[in-house]
């Protein structure tokens, strides 16, 4: 599949995260001749924390993850991910292949069973064959390397067109502390509580609480305001895990929570930049909102609009489709207070065009790669910014003939 | 444009309407070479009743229309509508528009002015030119037949593929009751109040409330039940007028209530039909749900998710993709009750495919050109059904250059 022409330049270099180390193999759950599977191992004593889809549909690994958070953190953890089935949607089968992976690899690592978190991605409603996995974790268990962290990126794709990391560090009293992170995802994205799967993994000191705390608050102006297709996955997971190794109490510093939100900002915004047949990345910032929860109604309506997000991908400034997104949004909004900015051209104000608009500067604003739409809606000081792509004939190609 | 597959054989005979007449005319507000305006008048006493888009931005003409509904009934109505360009976000010169052209038709015929009802569709934001519509105003008086239904029809449409009409004829107390209504609507077709721009005559004799308490509900189970796109429209606008010539009184007569809610149905699934670039018309039928409300949800989700509107277009029985739209509605699910049915096919049962699943049979099935899809969740005696159309190639293009 031809990489998204959003996609960064390369992989970014990852820093190794002491206390974690990575594998990835190919099992041939679905996909042939690639990778399909990783396995993380964390130290004894690593908080984990962790967001999820909130679909009523969600599947057996999440709901495995949901019940074994925030439980005795004395052991080591280990994650592991399957692509090409998602286990979701599988009855009695789904739980029972969560059991069977989960208690292998704790017969094989010494993690307790209740530390081994799992995910799967893929197709729906098919029985994930986890014998093949289970014959790989012998190697995955041997295989285990600080540096793999990559190879694991590569190895939970499904339609994504390029692996996804990013990461920081931050000096917490002169020591060193840092964060790195992968994320898969480019279709059914419209996170409700988290999104798609993530894993980020610091060497910082944090209790499990605060760890999830801090998850929990960033997850909502992150991944939680990426929308690629206004489809809930039933699969989405972050894990957030916390080795300790550094020795560095980050509990409550504002740089590290701040670095930890860069991380996360910036996986987000892979996922829409390899959002299935994405030509465009686009900012749409609400403002001037009665409150926030009205600024995301109006930026999701807009994000989410199949009318905006065609007229993008044809590069057509159609801000009278802005209007209309904004007017089926559901929020409070006054058709003589909006304004509509396309980057820094305002095209509407007033309640009418702007009196200078120029259809050929806007026209060409239209051909960037990275488009800002700005709506204010002049009623109060309510904001929102959410990031999303384009609808393109490419989202057809993929979707209409991928079982996904 | 291409004719839409899934368009009827042919226009239907449509009935004369006793006391209601029609004429078109070319004014060229934005489209050449064929007719964009057309002028409906209703005689003395018509009871005249409507419903219309919620948006916050809806434009101009519906805000007037909506100030008129109700007024003394005595004079007689005028309906006067463009295709070509909306009056919506325009601001002052909006208002004014719809001004000038509502007087221009109560000084040419007579008809008081707070009973001219003025509709306008088509591209959103740019100044209506109304003078090119009032200098067509004295031959559309002068041409008033009560034959030109089908002219009419043709004159509202946009980037419809064909002209939408529907009737029913009604015996009350051994006399004949006749139902005749026009329709347009393409895209930007997620219904909140009322949907695009529906006419419906009839020669009943009904008074202006209980006729608006008829249009309301049966709107709620037809046109509030249809999505192409998920996206509404600022100019949504349904006008019912009861001439009463017939002499036939129906207040209350579930025939006339019944045949009204036929021509309301029939009319809304025109306008799925021919949902822009649609190749499938699909039934979504929700049962078992714990409330009607909650049935709705699903089916919505259902009915407005890309994913499964692409899986639809390429023929594929994704299933999965039925339960990750349930998943995600909002609606109290549970997946262990959840049953999925195309057709007569069961594909999913007891929280797992179904035992006897055939992908070749489901797959043959998906090559119809009109599906449904039956979702039962097993919990309660909660039902909706709604219509949408697939998600082609054919959207994009039309949607990608096209500034409507």
């Amino acid at each position: 599949m031809k990489i998204s022409p959003l996609a960064p330049a390369q992989f970014p270099d990852l820093p190794v995260i002491a206390g974690v180390t990575f594998a990835s193999a190919a099992a041939g759950v679905k996909y042939q001749n690639r990778t399909d599977v990783m396995l993380a191992i964390a130290a004894p004593g690593s908080a984990v924390a962790g967001v999820f889809t909130r679909s009523a549909t969600r599947s057996a690994p999440v709901l495995d993850c949901q019940a074994k958070l925030g439980g005795d953190p004395s052991g080591a953890a280990a994650i592991l991910v399957n692509s090409g089935n998602s286990n979701a949607f599988t009855g009695k089968m789904g739980v029972a292949s969560v059991t069977a992976l989960t208690q292998a690899v704790a017969d094989l690592t010494a993690v307790p069973v209740g530390r081994v978190f799992t995910a799967s991605t893929g197709v729906i409603g098919e029985p994930l064959p986890h014998d093949r996995i289970i014959a790989k974790l012998a190697d995955l268990h041997k295989g285990q390397t600080e540096a793999a962290i990559k190879d694991a990126a590569r190895a939970i794709m499904t339609t994504d067109t390029f692996p996804k990391g990013a990461s920081a560090s931050v000096t917490v009293g002169g020591k060193t502390v840092q964060i790195a992170g992968i994320a898969k995802g480019s279709g059914m994205i419209a996170p409700d509580m988290a999104t798609m799967l993530v894993y980020i993994f610091t060497d910082a000191l944090i209790g499990q609480k605060a760890l999830q705390a801090l998850v929990s608050r960033h997850n909502d102006q992150t991944f939680n305001c990426i929308t690629v297709d206004s489809d809930t996955s039933t699969s989405d997971s972050l894990l957030a895990v916390a080795t300790g190794a550094s020795g560095v109490d980050v509990t409550g510093n504002a740089d590290f929570a701040a670095a930890l939100h860069g991380v996360m900002l910036d996986l987000a915004h892979q996922v829409v930049r390899d959002g299935e047949g994405a030509s465009k990345f686009v900012t749409v910032a609400v403002t001037g909102a009665a409150d926030d929860a009205d600024a995301r109604k109006v930026a999701m309506a807009i994000a989410n609009s199949p009318l905006v997000k065609t007229a993008i991908a044809g590069q057509d400034a159609n801000w009278g489709r802005i209007v209309m997104a904004v007017g089926k949004s559901g929020a409070q909004a006054d058709r003589d207070r909006l304004s509509i900015r396309f980057g820094d051209i305002t095209v509407a104000e007033n309640g009418w065009r702007a009196p200078d608009y120029s259809e050929a500067a806007t026209s060409a604003y239209m051909k960037n790669p990275e488009l800002v739409i700005g709506v204010d809606l002049g009623l109060g000081s309510g904001s929102s910014t959410v990031w999303t792509c384009d609808l393109t004939h490419g989202y057809i190609d993929i979707n209409a003939d991928y079982r996904s």
